[in-house]
């Protein structure tokens, strides 16, 4: 009888910072060493951190990275720790070609194994590996003690023959997989199910590991587990926090005996979870320590501002409430309520001086003037972020976004927009859940999240509401105009989100959309705001490509990007 | 002994117009039949405009593509044309996978023969091939009146076996290939060499007919040529405009008759018409009729007005002088200079009174009073952009946008920048050129472009200068302090283009780049600079990706993109 225990090391990396996603990386070493682990697994491109773009090209960052991981095996060693096989992922180089390879490596003994390199490259949706990288041809086993551990790299387990049907051939004791898999709503239950059909196919245990945290516009969830060759869940990890779990895997037992299954998050809980890791990380990893936005007392900003409270603390967070002469004073209430539940600075800067000084030189009228006012806010939230070192944050959500129900250089103006992703009917199910979340007692900062592991319920809500209930309860309105709604130039959100969602979502043309049972009307006018706001998607202009190597499409790097070799 | 009249159709596509596309296909058609042609060759994708990126993937787009190719052959027999072979570009569908492919059709007798399907996907720099489409597995040769036609497009020919070497086995007659091979400058050559490189391989002439004309951020420039088995160059196209080439095979004979060789450009006039295709075609695909930018007097705002005269008319050019307190009179005055030079309209908003406006509120100073300035700014453009319907263009280069040396939703704001990828020298180079272009009598818009093919030498300038001396021959500034120069935060651009040149076009790491011999100070403040401004190169803020599709990554859309269905 072989039994081998496995720590599942569920950590969040940062892009390029070798020196960072090391040390982390002996950290967790020593406390599975400490927790009596003999393997440890990591997420995919650990030392490196993960989707590294472009960045996997520049020869300087694979050779400091090849370095690193020698490094760690090193000190590793020299920590006593040698024994252990501890399986990290990096970027290598494929010496016949010089192109880059997505590779798992073991260290152990104090030397770096050059282990498994990743067989199938996704290529589409946020994926890019193909472009990247050069794929591996064959499979690997590792003898631990007797036991066979089959080993795969994320894409690996998702598409079917390969290495997968090649381990299954050989036969293994486990099947031992890094992941970098991003957070999709409902994509918890796909992996799964997913892993069950491995399982069953190699007859043997999945060990899934994945990656957690936010990396540009990426959020990794975590949620790492362990499925028995029957596919009953043996250990679940929690979503969205740095975790370290356990899997004892006896190779002589019919059955494994289950570990710890973490419980699993409310869906609005998870969304809202996903966004808030998103916005913190972001700014951790950018270093910033505090964000701007304009409060306008419409529930996208209110939202945007209580996910910034729960990512980094009210007292961080400077509201900005920017008065027209088109602004009720409903708005401006719920605007200053909002601050008092969170806790933010507050300034209040009218923008009428400033619209009438423009007018007095440029005399605009219809959407040109509404366009103006937008702009004004949007040069006053940058001033702000200038001279107080402030993130500022864009509160545009996904259905105004899919529209182009937005000014650029006006309220689309900010470095982060944490409901970018999210459509409107979407903001008021999330604004309801925390207030729901507010009731009972979960303050700010109270998320299960990366940063904030102690798990406590955050610091509580005066009055235990977040969200001015008049921000929900109202109807939608940009007030760029007297008595202006959404509605005067959308369809009802109700049902232009599930337009929206069957064009965008399941990419159905206009007569699958009139299939759907869609009027005509609302087809053409959605399907002509989606198509035409492509150009407002993209702000950075575009401009001819004469060179070699142009920025823009020829030269794909994360925004975050600790390397600086 | 056979002989066979090649028609080579170097025509300007739009992404998504498969109405208008269609159209320009029968009538080059037509102009190739009434010169005897007896095979029409078109570029790649010409149906449905390339790149469509994932256009592709949506089924309807798909459908829409294999009617308008139905429509076509069935009107070219019609109009008495089936006897001709017209070889077209368009998507594809695999049924098995029901995946798109890159396909080439053959219209012939009335009837849509599924002809060929590209083999190799590129994948690097501007392609996302593999990412939207299935590879084909076959090579095809068409047998027209007893001559061997083997075809391939684009990528085939750039990578080593697959199809051309299983033509080079079977035996062919000719080479017929399609591209859509983007701009770049040195380009031609490259082709030219590949070309003579596989007509040995396969012991024929090559065909190689190239798209022309500007979709997004890529310039097509023509240049379709035929080369011969022995490398001779037999035909060669103009580059930037449409045109339709022939070329006589003789199957017999050992060397094939010589036709219509177009002169090559100067390189500096090579470079400013594919910037001025791209601005021209980008206004004409999305419908706009003039532009507007602001005219500071320096020679950036200088060039990108010169290159919209060119395009468009002076008269269809918005100048907006936008003077500050730290503006100097000589650069006022150069601006009235250029604006009388290019016959463009010139309206003068000083920014003072904006500017205390926003301080009265905000008291800022440092560099976030400096981008107060140029958002001011940015804000006057886009209302003249909203008020009159003119595409803003911003006048960023290459340099400056490498080290984020601009402000974003200041000088940044525009729909299109196109001196985005030229380096600041090279800015100085083409101001020069265009001038000494103007001293030898070519007048605004006397550029051999598509939509131009007169080729006459354009509007006269008054007195034979474009471009004030003076704004080439001052020091760069941007004005936004008392005295300030861009040398006071950047290298002299003379050096510092040599090291963005090292770092970003070869990927020269650190490392390489101290053994390039560039000084340490330089090549980290440069390095600096160049990482750290990748967040504004992207200017729509990231956003947390929760939905199974969200902007961005996941969906890779043309903005320029004619369809609507």
């Amino acid at each position: 009888m072989t039994q081998i225990r496995f720590a599942l090391a569920q950590i969040d990396t940062c892009v390029g910072d070798l020196d960072g996603n090391a040390d982390k990386i002996m950290q967790y070493v020593h406390l599975a060493a400490r927790n009596r682990a003999q393997v440890v697994v990591f997420p995919e491109m650990t030392l490196t951190g993960y989707p590294i773009e472009d960045l996997a090209l520049r020869g300087t960052f694979r050779r400091a990275a090849w370095d690193k991981a020698n490094w760690l095996a090193t000190e590793l060693a020299a920590d006593g720790l040698g024994d252990l096989y501890v399986a990290v992922g990096t970027v290598g180089t494929d010496h016949a070609s010089d192109k880059p390879r997505n590779r798992m490596v073991v260290l152990h003994d104090g030397v770096v194994w050059a282990g498994y390199d990743k067989h199938f490259l996704p290529n589409y949706g946020v994926f890019d590996e193909f472009r990247i990288f050069t794929a591996g041809d064959r499979s690997v086993v590792l003898d631990v003690d007797g036991a066979r551990i089959g080993v795969a790299i994320c894409e690996d387990i998702w598409q079917d023959g390969g290495p997968v049907a090649e381990l299954a051939e050989r036969g293994i004791d486990v099947l031992m997989t890094m992941n970098g898999s991003p957070y999709e709503e409902g994509k918890t239950h796909v992996r799964h199910e997913l892993a069950v059909r491995r399982a069953a196919e190699v007859h043997a245990p999945v060990i899934y590991v994945n990656q957690v945290g936010g990396q540009d516009d990426l959020v990794f969830d975590g949620g790492s587990f362990v499925v028995d060759a029957d596919g009953t869940m043996l250990v679940r990890s929690p979503m969205f926090m740095e975790h370290l779990g356990f899997f004892d895997l006896d190779t002589m037992a019919a059955k494994q005996t289950p570990g710890e299954i973490a419980p699993e998050l409310d869906p609005d809980e998870e969304v809202y979870t996903a966004c808030v890791l998103g916005l913190k990380d972001y700014m951790a990893k950018n270093h910033f320590h505090g964000v701007c936005l304009g409060l306008s007392g419409g529930i996208d900003s209110a939202l945007v501002a209580a996910m910034a409270a729960d990512a980094v603390g009210g007292e961080h967070v400077q509201g900005i409430s920017m008065p027209s002469m088109y602004s009720s004073d409903g708005s401006k209430d719920d605007a200053a309520d909002l601050v008092a539940n969170i806790g933010a600075k507050y300034d209040i800067q009218p923008i009428e001086p400033l619209f009438n000084a423009y007018q007095q030189q440029l005399h605009l009228d219809g959407v040109a003037a509404e366009n103006l006012q937008a702009r004004i806010r949007g040069v006053i939230v940058m001033a702000y972020s200038n001279s107080k070192g402030l993130l500022a944050v864009a509160t545009g959500n996904k259905s105004e976004l899919a529209c182009g129900y937005s000014t650029i250089y006006g309220d689309a103006v900010g470095g982060y927009a944490p409901i970018k992703d999210l459509l409107k009917t979407r903001v008021w199910e999330l604004s309801r859940w925390r207030n729901r979340a507010a009731a009972a007692g979960m303050g700010i900062g109270g998320l299960h999240i990366v940063g904030n592991e102690q798990g406590d319920s955050g610091t509580p809500l005066p009055g235990g509401v977040m969200i001015p209930v008049n921000s929900i309860e109202k109807a939608p309105s940009a007030e760029l105009r007297p008595g202006q709604k959404d509605s005067d130039s959308l369809p009802e959100y109700a049902l232009l989100d599930q337009v929206l969602a069957a064009y965008i979502e399941h990419a159905h043309g206009r007569a699958d959309l009139l299939a759907d049972g869609f009027d005509e009307q609302t087809v053409d006018t959605v399907m002509r705001l989606v198509d035409r706001a492509e150009w407002k998607r993209r702000q950075y202009p575009l401009g001819p490509k004469v060179t070699a190597l142009a920025f823009g499409r020829d030269r794909r790097l994360p925004v975050t990007n600790a390397f600086r070799e």
